[in-house]
């Protein structure tokens, strides 16, 4: 499969449990788009309703694919080659439906508290056997709203964990779900 | 084994292959020290030789262990309590060291380009089944300087990459890299 990821900024819930758009960060749209290509993704999108985000998201990928950073980091040019962005998930999967004779993705949700309905083992054979494409998408801020999973997602991985005697804390870092969740999924097996 | 992370700043390459000192990041602190505790470490050590960094994370730790950050984000509070500081890879081996008895930790470097003298799965296998200390050691930049691999590291793990067929680019940041290395070393098996 043609495999995406997707980076939501609303709805999502609060450290308090409130549904709200976060702000979108400089850092997540480098760290996304290295770890992103790095895995063999297709496409990075950026999921705000805020006009003013998207806009700011364009021209900072602007810089680096066709100003001086290109120039001065060939590398990092080809890593936001992947970035866009969209005003909904829905959005998101639409486009990504147009490019693939308008079949759309397998749309899978990430969370840190989801017990899933799909295995690791499971996807990771889906993706790599079947045709078509995948969307991954994770929450900013304390994860995606219940609905919007509801709604627009066709699966959900379980929440990562480390092995059971050194548990107890869960709070990964968007950045870092996201890596551990394409190496699971897309990562050479270890040796 | 009781497992802690390094992240190095010296010595440490640039893009042109020079020995540098990077700058410490805030996101790098917070990241890290996060997916250190989601994977049950002990300790995480960032290394610089600059006096003036290691005093700014001190600073930084404290407003999150003792200060008004404690009170605002207890879930925050726990992450940063593994965070210390060295001036050298030496220093930060012999302190952990000498909370294990005078044994050195197991130090075991990372780097993209690595064909590894450790597989992923031995050195699962020996972190948990082994008694005693491990240092996993992440370079900043781009990657550790050699000589303080050879001169401090007792093993190297292979470098990550996707599966052959959507591999081909490689600049994960290190902030990725760590997610992966524990995720690799300490995750719960993939149901």
């Amino acid at each position: 499969m043609d495999v995406y990821i997707a980076l939501v900024h609303h709805p999502v819930r609060n450290r308090l449990g409130a549904v709200v758009s976060t702000a979108v960060t400089n850092m997540d749209i480098h760290d996304l788009a290295r770890t992103a290509v790095t895995y063999g993704c297709r496409g990075y999108v950026l999921v705000t309703p805020i006009v003013a985000q998207r806009e700011m998201v364009r021209r900072i990928v602007q810089h680096w694919t066709d100003g001086d950073g290109r120039t001065r980091n060939p590398i990092r040019s080809r890593a936001f080659s992947c970035v866009s962005v969209a005003d909904s998930l829905a959005d998101a999967i639409d486009a990504i439906a147009a490019e693939h004779d308008g079949t759309r993705p397998w749309t899978i949700a990430t969370g840190a508290g989801f017990s899933g309905d799909v295995s690791w083992q499971d996807g990771r054979r889906r993706l790599a056997e079947e045709a078509g494409s995948a969307l991954l998408v994770f929450g900013t801020g304390w994860g995606l709203d219940e609905a919007l999973v509801d709604q627009e997602c066709d699966s959900k991985l379980p929440g990562i964990h480390a092995v059971a005697e050194r548990a107890g804390y869960n709070h990964l870092p968007v950045r870092a779900a996201v890596a551990i969740t394409l190496d699971r999924l897309l990562g050479a097996s270890s040796p």
